[in-house]
C-alpha cells in the first residue's frame, strides 16, 4: 500500500512533484545527480521503495534518467534545431552542400550506417509516388550520429525506373546529393511536404537508436515533388525526440 | 523468470512480435479487439501472467489500448491534420475566419475551456517577445476537444500593453480572432515559426488531456512576427500525439 499524506495523493507523487518543481526552478540544472534513494528516505521519512517510486516517475516523464550505478540525473534536452524550410531552400543544395549541413550547425552529425537497395514499394510508398503496388523503389536507409550517439533514421524511396544509372543508385550520390541528381535527371524537386508526427518507439528502433526508457520518437515523413506536383522522393524518418527540434518558418 | 524459447527472447516478447505484425498486415484493424489472455495462453501454451506482459508490451508501445471490463484494442489513429503553413495565411484569417477552421476539416474541434488572464511574463516568453523579465501579459488559455476528447491545450502570449482595451483580453476576440485584431493595433502578423518537439507528458497534462497510457505529447512553440521584426506572440501548445498530424508544405 502506498503511503498517502493528508492530501490523498501518494507520497511517492508527492515527492516526485517536489522534485519536478526543484528541476524547473533550476536547482537541479541539466545533467545534475538528483537526490538519491538514501537521501529521500531521510528527508522525507519514507521507505526505499516509495524513494525508488518517486525517482521512477520523473525517469517515466522522461524527465531525469538513471545511469547504472551512478545514480538518476536530469535529462539534458540540448537538441539538434532542424530547420525544415531554409535547409531545404534552393540555395543551399543547389550551391552543392549536403541539406542536413544546415542541421548541424556547430555539433557533428555523421552518417554512421548506410544501404542502398532496391525493393518492392511498401503500398503506403506506391500510394504517394504514384506507382503499382510492388513496382520496384531504390530505398536509401541511413543512420545519423551525432557527439556518438544514434539520433535519426532515415528511408528514402525514389522510383527504381526514375533513378535507374544514377548516383543515387550508389552510396556517395556526389555533391548536393540526390536533389541535386533529380535535377540533373530533369525531376528538379520545386515543393516539399513534412507530415510529422509522434508514438512511442518499437522495440527494434529503441535498439537502433539507443533511447533512454520514456523517449518517445516523432516521425518525420517528407514528399519532393517536381513543379508540375509529381512526387519523386518519399523519405520515412524517424528521430530521437530527446535530439531534436524541429523548426519551421514561413510567411503569413 | 520469464519463459524463454529457443532464440533467447523471453515468450511473452515473442508472443507481442507476433501480435505487431500481424496488426501490421492489418489481419487487426484500426479498433479492433486483439486476442485476450484466455486466448493467448492457449494459442501459444503460456501462463496468464505471459499473455498479459505481451499484451503490455503493446499498450506501452502505444500500438493498443487497454477498456476497463472489454480488453485491448488496437489504437486506432484517425488523427487531425494541422496544416501549419496554409492556415496562418492572410487569404484564411483575413477573410474572418477562425485559423483553427482549417484544422477540423469534416470533424469538431471545440474550444470547452478558456481563460483569458494577466500574468507576469515568465522567464523564455518574456526573452523572445523582449519584455523586462516579470513584465505583464496577457495569456489566452484554451482548452480544444475533438468527438468529445481533449486533444489540444494552448497558451497564448502577448505583451499587456500591447493589447491592452483590445478584444484581445476577451474571450470572445471577433472576427477573425486576434491576429485580425493585432493587425488593427498596427501589428499585423507578416511571419511566423514553428517549433516543434515531442516528450512524454506530465501527470497534469496527462490528465488535462486524457491521454492512455504510452502517447506522448507534440510541443509546438509558435511565434508571430510583423513585417518589421517585432515578435509580438509567443503560443504554447500541447497536442495529444495520438490525434494528430502536423502538416508543413513549403517551396525549395
Amino acid at each position: 500500500m502506498a503511503t498517502r499524506d493528508d492530501g490523498g495523493q501518494p507520497k511517492y507523487r508527492r515527492i516526485a512533484d517536489v522534485l519536478r518543481e526543484a528541476i524547473r526552478l533550476g536547482d537541479y540544472g541539466p545533467g545534475a545527480r538528483l537526490p538519491g534513494e538514501n537521501e529521500l528516505m531521510t528527508e522525507h521519512g519514507v521507505a526505499r521503495m516509495t524513494a525508488r517510486q518517486a525517482l521512477g516517475v520523473l525517469q517515466t516523464e522522461g524527465i531525469a534518467e538513471s545511469r547504472k550505478g551512478a545514480g538518476v540525473f536530469v535529462r539534458a534536452f540540448r537538441p539538434v534545431r532542424r530547420r525544415g524550410v531554409q535547409r531545404l531552400s534552393g540555395e543551399l543544395w543547389g550551391a552543392g552542400r549536403s541539406i542536413w549541413a544546415a542541421d548541424i550547425e556547430d555539433r557533428d552529425l555523421v552518417v554512421d550506417q548506410i544501404a542502398v537497395t532496391e525493393e518492392p514499394a511498401p503500398e503506403r510508398v506506391a500510394h504517394v509516388l504514384d506507382l503499382a503496388p510492388g513496382a520496384p523503389v531504390c530505398v536509401r536507409s541511413r543512420r545519423f550520429v551525432l557527439d556518438g550517439k544514434p539520433v535519426l533514421l532515415a528511408a528514402s524511396h525514389l522510383s527504381a525506373a526514375l533513378v535507374a544509372g544514377s548516383a543515387i543508385t550508389r552510396e556517395d550520390t556526389g555533391p548536393g546529393g540526390i536533389y541535386a541528381r533529380l535535377a540533373e535527371l530533369g525531376h528538379e524537386p520545386a515543393h516539399f511536404r513534412e507530415e510529422v508526427r509522434s508514438r512511442m518507439p518499437s522495440q527494434e528502433e529503441s535498439r537502433r537508436l539507443s533511447l533512454s526508457a520514456g523517449t518517445p520518437v516523432m516521425l518525420i515523413c517528407r514528399t519532393a515533388f517536381t513543379a508540375d506536383g509529381r512526387a519523386v522522393e518519399v523519405n520515412e524518418m524517424i528521430l530521437d525526440s530527446a535530439s531534436y527540434v524541429l523548426e519551421y518558418d514561413f510567411d503569413a
